[in-house]
């Protein structure tokens, strides 16, 4: 059961351009398409008459012909025209999505759409605004969203799982305070006082004594922002004043695609040395190549649930408290939604 | 549910040589062979003792032999010999299914062969007629046999579908009348006193006005004859003198494989310019590159429907009165055979 | 439903090195490592935390750590570590299993850990015996276990199955007697004054009238020693005389990877012309590919089974007498000890 009456990430907007773009999302294969204007539509990917696919349709203006037989669809759902005939039968309609364009994302509302409110899209204004540099890429999981979730709750997995692209530190050691905000969950952890982290030293050239702060924010169902940075040690970074830091956001929002698979939205946003297009590369490839591993290990971990016996029951270890949060806030509001 | 007495083509005769042929047909294994003197058997593919697939051995003379433990089965399904021992065990008999070779094809009963009636195969003589020239093919399509019943029966696709291939003319503003005759149904559209199809320009080289024929004719439960022709105009055409027309003969005949896959055999035979064969290998290549046109909208559409939520219903246009009354006569068929 | 109170072979000793190994056993999945004294140990292949498999993590010592949060298990499945914390969490151990290095084969015990005794372990000897030479290899099959030890069994196939590679010899045409003893299951087969077989001749150059001989032994639930060899006519081979005769053991221990699949483990071993190299990689590559046509055979076979009606019913043959006497046995041995 997915929660249905929130905003997701659909796309990247420049993946859709003038063609129409397929996605399931939640289980429902869904259309995308721009109108006239260049604003995102959303349909439901089937057409009323014969089943067949939009998204081999080709677009037409504001509408999206369905390329078996002709039928015409507008961006509310409504058939426009039925080749052959004067008018359109009863019952043509097919559904449509609220869909928003906002922070380089596409975002739908696979839920009620009254309710589908565009102060509800969580923040990601770090990918698209000029004081940060951004760089994300979406990719392909064959695994539960949450079990991607709960990997970006508890980064003591850093270490075992990115020991030879994000390094082999043993951050884990440094507690963490898992904080409750509402619905939304908190975990910080601050290591005061040492050396800088090893991809600031690389990317910042930063070489004396740091605070640091690695600050994961969850918001219901699957998004999650991570502040990861540092600052001169005894600069005050923990009492807020993060003037002489540097702050990269490491940000992920997780969309379904099935029961068993998701698409993986992420960014890395940096506010230092923006001009630095070769950090900027550098980046890319290690924030990706460091992401595609936690791919790898969530499929290997579905697969192992699925061949697990009915009555193996999951071993909690401390490093789960914001994992088990989350997990329960979620549970009772998909609950509280199917009710 | 398939109807089961009646004929289905199986293969092309070219398709079954010295070695025996493994298709399955109506979800049942079955394995061709020619018989000593050349004439086609089917038998289950499947020796009646461990099961091995017996399109795995060996064809010898009028019989076939397992090649696991070597038991031989005549045509008629018997067991001729188990080696190692002087009798068969009783129960060793396999099924056997009535198969005729005509017109270039192989057909099968798979129902009661007591009902096989060779009188009973529909009229497909175009394919083996020397007053015709037939080209044509066999594809495998990952979809509902049925699905590609009424796509055949609903021409209104072929401004869509084959938009790139057999062009973008509007046929389907032109109205059909569709007329039940017994359980066969027709669907006959004439488009008088216009300019010659792109096809017939490109093929024979008509230039004047014509009167333009589509007549297809269903024959339960997937066998579809499309006599396409047209005549110079106001030579009677539409009363029955085609003298001075010309005809090609679309014609398809598709067999279950599963529910959810099928063989979909056809032919393209006209009756003009015999000689020409640069104009047989154009119209080799237009009607197979089309035809797959179809077979990837059905996959596609498939797809679709399988995905979709069980309260999902398909709305029907103006365009589908052929279709629902085949329809309606299939399941009829069917309905009173399991009866 | 399989045996669980038994050994079975897990892996060839050499597959099992500094790294850990993958395998599903039964329908469950194990990892194998070896402890600092390259003992082998086996362990349920999922941590108890988040299920993640060990397979993917790294061998420490006399243990292995999971690669997602790092929880470190010993080869007993207790958990010796959790990252981030003093304690580990009640219900932290995993599944252990029996294993035993014997024979150049790597065996576990998968049922209840108290019943296993290494001493029934089945005779394998001649894969680690200076008085033979031994060669041989493990193949995955998509095949019921089950399937095999029939094959193996009832040599009445190899005729059929290995024509190319082990010859047509109608060795079918010679009676077997089936025996059991206890438990096991003897089929034995003496052809008297005959020629030598194939393979000896080629292999051992042996020309003169020889007294041959197929003795197979199977033992619960899928171990299958065949003694296959040649005398000289009239020394007694068949009264227990084998001192002039040349021994081809053809050894085969099958475990289940789940219902469908299975491992197949062989090895071949001779008694004369132990240095002679050649001679190896010849029967290396016969036996090889002669056990890679079973595999084929049963595969189909499996297939053929699936797609079969649930009302089919297999005939036997004579040649069944061991088949049927070995699968009454592991039947009840499978019913006792789930009772």
């Amino acid at each position: 059961m997915f929660l249905k009456n929130c905003w997701y990430v659909a796309a990247w907007n420049h993946e859709l351009g003038d063609a129409s773009l397929a996605r399931t999302l939640l289980g429902e294969p869904v259309v995308f398409f721009r109108d006239a204007d260049g604003a995102p539509a959303a349909l439901e990917d089937r057409c009323s008459h014969r089943s067949a696919p939009l998204s081999n349709g080709t677009v037409e203006g504001d509408n999206i012909r369905c390329g078996y037989h002709g039928l015409l669809f507008g961006r509310d759902g409504g058939c426009r025209e039925v080749p052959g005939q004067s008018t359109v039968p009863p019952g043509s309609a097919i559904r449509s999505y609220p869909v928003i364009e906002k922070w380089r994302w596409i975002w739908i509302w696979m839920g009620d759409p009254a309710q589908a409110d565009e102060k509800l899209i969580p923040d990601f204004h770090w990918n698209d605004d000029p004081e940060w540099v951004s760089q994300g890429d979406r990719f392909h999981v064959g695994g539960d969203y949450r079990l991607l979730v709960d990997n970006l709750l508890d980064l003591s997995h850093v270490q075992y799982v990115h020991a030879s692209t994000l390094g082999t530190e043993a951050v884990s050691d440094f507690p963490v305070e898992t904080r409750r905000d509402g619905d939304l969950v908190h975990v910080d952890r601050w290591i005061m006082d040492g050396p800088p982290p090893p991809m600031f030293q690389k990317a910042a050239g930063i070489t004396g004594e740091v605070d640091r702060w690695q600050l994961i924010t969850w918001n219901a169902p699957s998004h999650v922002v991570i502040d990861v940075g540092c600052a001169a040690a005894g600069t005050g970074a923990r009492q807020g004043n993060r003037d002489q830091g540097m702050t990269m956001y490491s940000n992920h929002s997780i969309t379904p695609e099935t029961e068993k698979s998701c698409h993986y939205f992420w960014h890395h946003a940096r506010n230092f040395n923006l001009e630095d297009e070769d950090l900027t590369a550098f980046l890319r490839k290690a924030t990706g190549g460091a992401f595609f591993e936690d791919v790898d290990i969530i499929e290997r971990q579905q697969k192992s649930i699925d061949s697990a016996p009915d009555d193996f029951i999951m071993v909690d270890i401390n490093a789960d408290g914001g994992v088990l949060q989350a997990s329960r806030i979620l549970d009772r509001l998909i609950s509280e939604e199917t009710a």
